[in-house]
């Protein structure tokens, strides 16, 4: 099996587009093709994510049409979906494709649009990604399946529920903070810009003031934070976005000859789960130990070698219970890592410096290539004010539905 | 890259089901499991074709689902959708895996549930195969897209559009006739079975009794043989179909020590087209052109070395475009060729021996797949009465929207 470079990677930015998800692709596949050095025509095969196409703009067989509309269209082109791990597989494919000998250079990456469903039909619409024959007519949405977890976690560690609800408040904080730096993240003030921003507004207005002494009371304000599936509260939940994310792949030979910016994929791994009802232990989720198990094994490395991981954080408990499923942290010990600042950049370890799917946005079938562009650009060290100073090793996590798919990928500064 | 060997198929009878596509997909896996000699626990991954169970079951990332229901949640399994060409697609993908050293032995196969939509829904659901931002709203369906290439086909080669009718109907003929052979094909029936059942109906009723002098006659009369989109009538089209089909690949080495009937994957091909506006010549696709050549290029062989071709017969019209694309016979000598029986089973070469979509069934997901189970058992000899005699190499065609995917896969006996 021959190594495999990531030689360029592009992201629209995420939040509310106009535009339809093969325009939001073309855009993301023209960045990453143009960082390359290279031209569509150099491009082999289309490995291409995307979720709710079909059911949301009518289009089957999307991928032949994303890679016409590059100019490419008598190339391979491949659809995959596996809810919201979708872009992370087809990357995982993808890498087989090139490492197997068979392609040389590849566009890979994913595209979707969901904030033209309002909240409640696209709530109903991401269920589909639960079991649909057992499980969705029992009412199961995912704020309910991890507001589930979050119960789970405080009862099987003793955590009293307040405590929990304040250290998953802290991730909220800390990826909102990060999300400020990314110039592509959908959101762009921190928690405590909100805060600021609500007390100016009800000053200007001769309102009453609210008198929150930081952001953690703010937080608890269900006013301002209500509940949407208790203990989560709205701040505890991603938003549903639009956007696309792409990254052209090639041979370690090939790259040597495009680019002066070597990464290169280190590892991969990807692992499935039954429906919710047969799995054992949510907070340990089986799927997501055994594919990052794959990738380690492949990469050669243990989780302390990693210096930025980009991780599911769907909700607030779900970026805990990855760290500890991924290794970084001991079971149990996830949400006193984060308390303690553990997870920021510079710290141990940072995870999700993009401002993750928390504050960067959540497309479901880009989220995985987007990952991967954040975690490519910091392995160059081009992440500016966000930037993990001296990152060597990366780490995508993406999970889809309730852990029903997980992959991860590990990507290396280096020749 | 190494050699993959197909050790064990199986499939639904195709036709109405009141089972789930998951239920489907499970009794088809099985009997490749069992065929194979192997346990589910043996299987190391799932490439799994679907494409309607999003938008018509609403389930997403149906390939966890489908593993976890025959007993094996934990492993890798990936969903693709090229529209029909999906589990072709799924197929190409997972010789890539064993091929490339990284699996030994994995399932791969398509499932779908279309015949619990009425007619007209289904074709416009199905019509969104077809480009759904230009094309869709100008209202194309697919019967009006063949009906288009019918007309194109009959004006390119001066064939008077009565004559090129009744070839179609030759299609339509001997494909219900291979059909009868097949017990897991949907119409168990020929064109002659069909005209025989309504004259004798007509006369225990005391009607007054049709005289037509054979099946052509039958054919040709609109009150039997409605039109759909002119010059396409009824029997021109295949049906909508429930089913499912599954193939266990393994690499040479193991293969050998599990089956004693050797049928290997010779050479795959894929390659996608835009939309219909973009594509020069429907009659020439090119994408089949160009995916075909690389199946032959990766097997060594030539066009006149395929004993049998399964291929994809959605219309009668695109069954004689095919057998030209893929270089069986020259550019507008198809529908002569048919016409002269040079595509019947013991003839020049045994075109849709299984009865193909016409006959058999298109439940459009599993449809690549049943083409290759087609094959293997061809290539082994089982096919009863329906078998091509010494049969060494076969062929599947498969077709995704206006050729917006093609994919091909070649088989053959022996080690």
């Amino acid at each position: 099996m021959r190594e495999v470079a990531v030689i360029g990677v592009g992201m629209t930015r995420f939040g509310v587009s106009q535009n339809t998800s093969i325009e939001m692709f073309s855009e993301a596949a023209m960045e990453a093709i143009n960082e390359s050095n290279l031209k569509p025509k150099d491009i082999e095969a289309l490995f291409f994510g995307n979720v709710l196409g079909t059911h949301e703009e009518g289009q089957m067989g999307m991928a032949a049409y994303a890679a016409a509309d590059i100019g490419i269209p008598n190339i391979p082109t491949t659809r995959f979906e596996g809810v919201c791990a979708t872009a992370s597989v087809a990357i995982r494919d993808a890498f087989m494709w090139v490492a197997s000998g068979y392609c040389d250079v590849v566009l890979v990456g994913g595209t979707e649009r969901a904030s033209v469903m309002d909240t409640p039909y696209a709530t109903r619409t991401f269920a589909m990604g639960s079991d649909s024959y057992y499980e969705g007519p029992a009412g199961i949405t995912f704020p309910g399946v991890f507001a589930m977890l979050a119960h789970l976690y405080a009862h099987k560690y003793a955590i009293p529920l307040p405590k929990l609800k304040e250290q998953m408040a802290m991730v909220a904080i800390k990826n909102h903070q990060n999300g400020k730096l990314n110039p592509k993240a959908q959101f762009q003030a921190t928690i405590r810009d909100l805060m600021e921003a609500r007390i100016a507004r009800a000053s200007q207005r001769g309102q009453p003031v609210p008198t929150w002494a930081d952001e953690m009371e703010f937080l608890r304000d269900i006013k301002v934070n209500p509940v949407i599936a208790d203990p989560l509260q709205l701040y505890d939940c991603c938003p549903f976005s639009d956007g696309a994310a792409a990254l052209v792949l090639a041979s370690r030979d090939k790259a040597r000859r495009l680019t002066d910016k070597p990464v290169l994929i280190a590892g991969v791994g990807q692992c499935s789960a039954g429906p919710l009802h047969n799995q054992k232990d949510f907070t340990r989720m089986k799927a997501r130990i055994l594919s990052a198990k794959q990738a380690y094994t492949q990469a050669g490395i243990e989780p302390q070698d990693v210096d930025l991981c980009e991780l599911h954080d769907c909700f607030t408990i779900a970026e805990i219970v990855a760290t500890e499923c991924l290794g970084f942290f001991e079971f149990g010990q996830g949400s006193q890592a984060v308390e303690q600042g553990e997870t920021r950049i510079g710290a141990k370890i940072a995870i999700n410096p993009s401002g993750g799917l928390k504050a960067k946005g959540h497309p479901i079938g880009a989220t995985g290539a987007a990952q991967a562009c954040e975690v490519v650009n910091q392995l160059r060290g081009e992440c500016g004010k966000r930037q993990v100073e001296g990152a060597k090793i990366g780490m995508t996590d993406t999970l889809g539905g309730d852990a029903c798919t997980i992959c991860n990928v590990i990507l290396k500064r280096g020749w």
